[in-house]
């Protein structure tokens, strides 16, 4: 029989790599939070729970031949605990420790050498004013893990600002620490797929454009320099090699005037590797399913000159995209994804991909989908 | 809420439209003679039956805005009879009947002056002599619909092989029709997606190489003659207008030396249209959906110069595909497809497809491929 792969969470990413899955045979096991998860309304091997120890995770990893998963949150204790006994986790406890730290990522990043923002741990508000004495206002105040409102990065321009802020975090329980603010030129994303041994395959670099804190569009290949771009694979390789990092690892960029500065990783299946669905040889689905059962890994190059991805995200007063679905098919050359999620402003939904000759044709006819599935109804 | 496609069988096409569904978060449910079924394994939303009037097929269309086939053993006249009482099928009853019975194809095609061999009906045996007194030996006895041990076509060189079909077919109640013998020189098949008011998109001509009666191997385009490409699509297109066809409809040709013959068709996704996952814009199993829902059709283009198809068909002394599979997927570039099937000789047990800028290469590299799948282990 085919080994079996477990997945913690059932999110957009679990339904895409389900369908991964199905092509592959690869017996995937699905562990959703409740049946209305993107994931669950499709599979068949769903078992339900929260990813905790307290509520079922020993009984799921059980029966299962590795683990992986489709979110950070989840205890790290208790993957070191199952881990102890017995389990395979890929990524692993301690990858994924990392992965869902931002204080950790930093301090593992700069003691490798690699490039990061200069960043503090914020005992009390006044290391942020002495931080900000350093390097200038504004600074970056950051939750180590988590946020909240869907927040985790504050960008205060003054002190006043940073106490309300800091405030507002200890209130929460969420622990702060503080960046330098780097002025963005642009932000990018390096993805790659790592077997346990070591094995990687790199896809080509991916522009991401932000706006609102989530990214809405992606376009490979990133329009960045041959040098930087090379230094950013190399960058990631060392990345995923320090964390032992195995399944797809995505490490985001910012570019700025002084050069490549690390912004935050996933150790999963990411957003920004969506456009490889059908601009790849081989998915990041596909990969991180071959990764974590540590079989060959396919092909990440590019099946076209140039692809666009444009999240399909719920609009203020916009319509359901299920419902303007049949209006973006009638696009030519059109690839939609609906995650089968209930419809809320703010949401993604889904995401849209064009593959083209040219980026500007592939951009206008991405966005084009993408704003009709979003459109409203008078 | 988004319409729901029924699907009746819940074989390996079944289980491809069911990774479409999930992309386009349309509401399919299978119905699946039972829970080893191909896509049973995999899809969340499955019932059980055998597709049978007598057989829960009435509760299962009830919840269906449009039911849809992933085979054609189905009762006709169960068909009939819901689709009086309100159920849409797509293929409609009507279209299924043609779509079973190669005598009603013949008939059919033959009136609307659509290019087949030569035919006629048995009554007796004496009828086979007398055919072959006007068309010569070899003559070819059919199955009108379906056959036996996985047979339904016999080239038969005397009136003595004759009589030993003839008397095992009547054994069987299988009835039972003489057509010419037609000197092959390739065989291709034509492949459509057609919606209900006539809208069609037409895919690229596909070469099917058939052994021991099974398609081995598509090549995407076919090595055939411009003109008679065109021909063989006018006629397609045509045969989809006779029948008012919905949905994708396969139309197998004989190319002889005298030109086109109409071999036999299929109105639903089909084991020709497999290249088309990677190897075209938008695959079979997502326009069929899109054409049974009426909803516009994606683009049938490819994506590659060439497209190779292999099936991968259980071997006698051969090794199981899903313990090979990591064998085949250190070949670069090969997209591998498992149905999730018991193992057993002879048997469709997955595909593997390859896109290639030349046709050898991606036909080397794709039978290394199933090669490898299939390979047995001492």
């Amino acid at each position: 029989m085919p080994p079996i792969v477990g997945m913690v969470g059932a999110g957009q990413l679990a339904r895409m790599t389900a369908e991964a899955a199905s092509r592959l045979n690869v017996r995937l096991k699905i562990l959703a939070e409740d049946d209305k998860a993107s994931a669950a309304r499709v599979w068949s091997q769903v078992s339900f729970g929260s990813g905790r120890l307290s509520d079922g995770l020993a009984l799921f990893a059980e029966r299962c031949d590795v683990v992986t998963f489709d979110h950070e949150l989840v205890a790290v204790p208790d993957l070191y605990r199952l881990e102890r006994s017995g389990v395979r986790f890929w990524p692993s406890a301690a990858t994924v420790a990392v992965a869902q730290n931002k204080w950790q990522q930093r301090q593992r990043f700069y003691r490798a050498g690699l490039p990061v923002p200069a960043f503090a741990a914020l005992e009390d508000l006044d290391d942020a004013g002495a931080f900000a004495g350093r390097y200038g206002w504004p600074v970056v105040l950051k939750a180590a893990a988590g946020g909240y409102d869907g927040r985790g990065v504050w960008i205060v321009e003054s002190l006043k600002q940073a106490q309300m802020v800091w405030k507002e975090a200890r209130c929460r329980g969420v622990q702060l620490f503080v960046e330098q603010f780097i002025p963005v030129e642009r932000e990018f994303a390096v993805l790659l797929a790592r077997r346990p041994q070591g094995n990687v395959v790199l896809y080509p670099l991916i522009d991401t454009v932000q706006r609102d804190g989530i990214c809405q569009e992606l376009c490979v290949p990133a329009g960045i320099k041959p040098v930087a771009a090379e230094e950013a694979g190399r960058i990631a390789i060392r990345v995923a090699e320090d964390l032992e990092a195995v399944g797809i690892l995505a490490v985001e960029f910012f570019l700025g005037r002084e050069g490549l500065w690390i912004n935050e990783i996933a150790a999963r299946p990411h957003n920004s590797g969506h456009f490889s669905i059908e601009g790849c040889v081989t998915s990041q689905f596909e990969n991180h399913l071959r990764a974590v059962l540590d079989w060959p890994l396919g092909s990440p190059a590019l099946v076209a000159p140039h692809v666009v991805t444009v999240n399909v995200i719920g609009a203020e007063d916009g319509g359901d995209p299920q419902q303007n679905l049949p209006l973006a098919l009638a696009l030519p050359d059109v690839h939609v994804h609906l995650y089968g999620k209930e419809y809320r402003a703010g949401r993604k939904l889904g995401h849209v991909t064009v593959l083209g000759k040219t980026l500007d044709q592939a951009r206008r006819t991405a966005w084009e989908a993408a704003n009709l599935l979003t459109l409203g109804h008078t």
